[in-house]
């Protein structure tokens, strides 16, 4: 095995070098939702296959009908290495209102907090340049000190994953020999605290429907009709409390089927992380957790599926009082997945229950609002095993793995159109600022997030 | 007992004229919502002061701060007659659209329907001039033939029935000794058929809550949230289902305190009526009975309690999906009262049914949308089965005593503010297409309805 210490070492003398090519980078305003940086953005991608060209990446920029992708390959020193894709994104969020700055978005700076924290500052320097380049700059450390990389890489960069991703499906599809690696690795997520490596192992699925009960063939009189007439709230009402029992379980049939627990070790490591219901909830004017009893706040929101219903509406909504028994009432209704619970199964098991709910003379339409699985790296898994052990030698406080609430749909894709799983690992900071005004990148994140590659690398 | 059959034929005799006494207070377009018409609202009043105090009523117009109402007394032939209030109102609607009317609303006329059937057409023929009129002129034909009058009758005609009726409480709240009365007769109600005169016997009262469920003190992420943190639709959608049972009673505590089964005599009757849950809800596109199990669907809309939920809103409603948990969810409901069921009562228990539901971190608020109770002429009460045997005397086929499922006011008001019973009689047909263009009133209600006036007075 490789030596470690020189790299890390290599990448220490390189920070300041490193940071001035992510300066760079940053300098170049590649909003990609606005035409008018259109420019811009293939001016970034641009720059990305130089630089990935400079360090021996076989790169290119490859059109698409928006904003270009980069796409660099990268053989390994030894032959039974492991390949792996690598991901990022070059696009930025805009930049308004650009009086809430403090510094100009796209003259990147260092600046002293004064508290011993230094911050990279400007549009982008976290989400997701500063990101991506903590891999590039690991992979130049890496390279001038080894002679070569420790595994086969291919990098795919982005340009358009803050304005909806329309090109990345096609692509894939139309690239997957390409593209396909054993894994892909991800830099896109954030830190559990400033001390805390995280990897995300887990981001739940979704299920999302609409349902409209229809009653009578119009609006009744609810003095006329009260008592004799069906009344769809009613109906509705009783549909959606019934999805849940008393003990928060979800009531549809073949519903946990694909659901495992969380292994002991997990809940152990993550009752460590001091978010318990009080802290969790508190923040929102909550105390109690909701949902499935028996489990913490964070294996609720990581690690168990939900039905939620995200909105109702029917009759009379108004300001004062009116007596009438609508014709209709509708909801929308989603379901959060884990494990390999299958989206179809669960729109068809929601659908054959709302059905049986339905009195004879009433009907019910449904309408689709998109399904994916849930993405679930196995906790077990080798590559999940040695990037936890290589970012806890990194760290002050061992590598921690968390869920994610919200979908990073790149890795749904990766899955679906690559086959293959996804490493999620990245150095950003909750105080980041991503998507508003005066955005920043800890310099630690940024110096320690190339020495944590070096390390994952080597590790693979 | 006076003889009925020469006052029954003064009435017949008086007829021609009796048309053109209702067509001159027809002319007079009495609109009461519309300022314009305010000086016509006080030439209606007027003219039944003169048409009252003509017959012998020792009548007034009494000013209000809108417009104008008619009250007039006129003693009995014995001493020891009861006394009763006949209400009525002169007001009318508007008639917009005009370009929708066969002939000119305010100039009343007698037309051939070509099938054996004469109407009178115009503004208020039915509501409620039409209909007072028929009073009026019984109590003409009783005094020309008999001298006297069978009963003590004090007489109060109202001029804002059609605009909200706003002076009506005050001024029976400052005169109620004068208008007190052993009971009411109102004249505003229809037929149930050509042939077979009713009586409303039962109007349901009402109960309205508005309420809103909270939750967190934001809206959150349903990826971040769900599973967590508590749902307000879901508890909201949880307390509605539970007000029913599966058998469609509701599960308030108390809630059937003072609620009394329908005599067999009413139910059977009611079975003759040819009013199903075919036919019944056969007309709004449904065909099950829904709410209470074992009841007809007039039953159900006359004689049982009901909760309705009359509009429901929470969360994201709009188009598409929004992966959101509301703060907040809200809900009109309402309850339909029969019997001696008390409004507050069923209010109190409603609301500590909804607070023992909801978790100790979230919070609920109550809104108030009025309280009335039930009016409920006992089924064997004396004026009530009077009143049926004159009707059936007069009409083809025998009076049914009938619920109404919407509310009149008056009569709660009566009840409240003079402690008195009121007898709903009216001979308006369904298509009388009151509150519409071409309004009409049958000849036949006019001839019939001042027979059985005189019937009833007799009968009392």
């Amino acid at each position: 095995m490789t030596e470690l210490s020189p790299i890390l070492a290599q990448a220490d003398s390189n920070l300041t070098a490193s940071l001035e090519r992510l300066f760079d980078l940053v300098r170049i305003p590649s909003i990609s939702t606005d035409p008018a940086y259109k420019p811009d953005c293939r001016k970034a991608a641009e720059w990305l296959v130089v630089a990935l060209s400079e360090l021996g990446f076989e790169a290119s920029l490859r059109d698409t009908p928006g904003h270009p992708m980069v796409v660099a390959h990268h053989a390994a020193g030894r032959a039974d290495a492991p390949h792996v894709l690598f991901y990022g994104h070059y696009d930025v969020q805009p930049v308004d209102p650009l009086e809430l700055w403090e510094s100009d978005p796209f003259d990147p700076k260092v600046k002293d907090l004064g508290n011993g924290r230094q911050v990279l500052t400007g549009r982008g320097t976290s989400d997701d340049k500063g990101q991506l380049m903590t891999f590039v700059e690991a992979c130049r450390a890496y390279k001038e000190t080894a002679g070569a990389l420790p595994v086969r890489i291919t990098i795919l960069f982005e340009g358009e994953e803050e304005s909806g991703s329309p090109s990345l499906k096609p692509f894939l599809e139309a690239n997957a020999d390409e593209l396909k690696a054993d894994y892909a690795l991800v830099c896109d997520t954030s830190m559990w605290d400033g001390e805390t490596p995280a990897i995300a192992a887990t981001l739940r699925g979704l299920v999302g429907e609409e349902l409209t009960v229809t009653a009578a063939d119009r609006d009744l009189h609810s003095g006329l009709f009260g008592g004799a007439a069906a009344n769809p709230i009613h109906i509705l009402a009783e549909v959606l409390a019934g999805l849940r029992d008393e003990t928060g379980r979800v009531t549809l049939d073949g519903f946990y089927d694909g659901v495992e627990e969380t292994p002991e070790s997990i809940k152990a490591s993550w009752s460590t992380l001091g978010r318990d219901a009080h802290s969790f909830l508190g923040e929102v004017g909550l105390s109690e957790p909701s949902g499935e009893k028996g489990h913490s706040v964070l294996e609720l929101t990581w690690a168990r599926p939900t039905c939620e219903v995200n909105g109702i509406w029917g009759g009379y909504t108004g300001e004062g009082f009116k007596t009438v028994i609508a014709a209709k009432a509708s909801a929308k209704v989603s379901f959060r997945l884990v494990g390999t619970q299958d989206p179809a199964k669960i729109r068809d098991s929601f659908r054959a229950y709302v059905r049986s709910r339905i009195p004879a003379d009433c009907s019910v339409a449904f309408h689709e609002h998109g399904a994916s699985p849930a993405i679930q790296l196995s906790y077990d898994s080798p590559v999940l095993t040695k990037a936890k052990s290589a970012l806890s030698d990194e760290w002050p406080k061992p590598a921690v793995v968390v869920g994610m609430g919200g979908s990073i749909p790149i890795v749904g894709d990766f899955q679906t159109y690559l086959g293959m799983d996804s490493l999620l690992v990245g150095y950003g900071l909750i105080d980041d600022r991503i998507h508003s005004p005066n955005e920043k990148y800890d310099l630690v994140s940024f110096h320690k997030g190339i020495r944590s590659w070096i390390r994952i690398l080597a590790a693979l």
